[in-house]
């Protein structure tokens, strides 16, 4: 049973967060999903809905896969040292971290991506760069990145998918395909394509 | 601005909800997101994360598109007559209902969907009807059903096609193109077609 620590701050992106745990959920006796924050209160998406976290990041809990959404309150989240801190220590003790659209930003500026290939949301894809710290190799053109034990992927809906190659990883293909059709949801199997990358948007 | 009615129950679906919401809130501008629930208690999804509605049934809103996930805790809210009695008098107030999933039980057991073509999760789809009252023209193969005003979709991640065909409907073509692609969503466009159905699954 791996412990899923769905990482949520003020203004997160509702789907960013979301749909990758649906997918997680969809094996509840392989993986626990546990939402934490800051503190305990109460955090607001940046569509409204409140999600109130099972943990906060005091709490001595060992995730397993760590997963970060972006959404607009990234602006002030890559500014909050607290979280950025607690994030870069949990990253080490974790088997797998993900990142979802802008919260790859957040994971830059813990400085968890040093060295590494990673990707972003396309739209965003300038800001995250000039804001990240130097030594990081962003892709432009990726539906997401996997770079050893860190996967990151481009906007929204991409982290469905990273979600997918997470659960390939950890339970085998079988088990990604089974999540993708409980949800009745077509993955995008193919990690290099990205109609919505700012080079090639197709829709 | 239009109000949008997110009901929510112990164990409701967490993508069925939060996928709709995350195309409407891409125009924040037309839509105002709104959870609701039987109390202002927290709620916690099938998945574990539990959210705070914004308001309980007894408040005196008016909400102007009603959205009804589904989820294992569709078997228990289907005989909670206190919710499902708020839920006929919210719908005949709304300007368009909507349901993912097993949510279309939910209408039908709050008799909304008497006389209408409507759909639901195939893999639950047998369970549906025979726990629906009669009347119902239920579709065993569609990704998504419109009778007037009242859409119902299938499972899981077809409520976001339904919700991008609500945004056509009530915002235009481009405004529904607009919100998938800043999703980086590929939506499936022809309500008729629905690689998930019994009859037919391709992946």
């Amino acid at each position: 049973m791996r412990k899923i620590g769905a990482v949520i701050f003020p203004d997160f992106e509702m789907l960013d967060l979301f749909g990758p745990l649906q997918m997680f959920s969809m094996h509840r006796d392989a993986f626990e999903i546990l939402t934490v924050a800051e503190t305990r209160a109460e955090v607001k998406s940046s569509g409204g809905p409140k999600v109130v976290p099972d943990y906060s990041i005091a709490d001595p809990i060992r995730y397993d896969i760590l997963l970060v959404p972006g959404g607009k309150g990234t602006r002030s989240a890559r500014h909050n040292e607290v979280l950025l801190s607690w994030l870069n220590k949990a990253a080490a003790q974790a088997e797998l971290v993900t990142s979802v659209c802008t919260g790859s930003l957040l994971l830059a500026s813990a400085g968890i991506l040093h060295g590494r290939r990673a990707t972003t949301n396309k739209r965003a894809f300038d800001w995250v760069v000039d804001h990240s710290p130097a030594g990081i190799n962003w892709q432009p053109e990726a539906r997401w990145i996997e770079d050893r034990n860190i996967l990151t992927s481009s906007g929204v809906s991409a982290g469905m998918d990273m979600s997918l190659a997470v659960i390939e990883r950890t339970l085998g293909p079988k088990a990604a395909k089974d999540a993708a059709l409980w949800a009745e949801y077509t993955p995008h199997k193919d990690a290099d394509f990205d109609p919505f990358s700012l080079e090639g948007q197709t829709i």
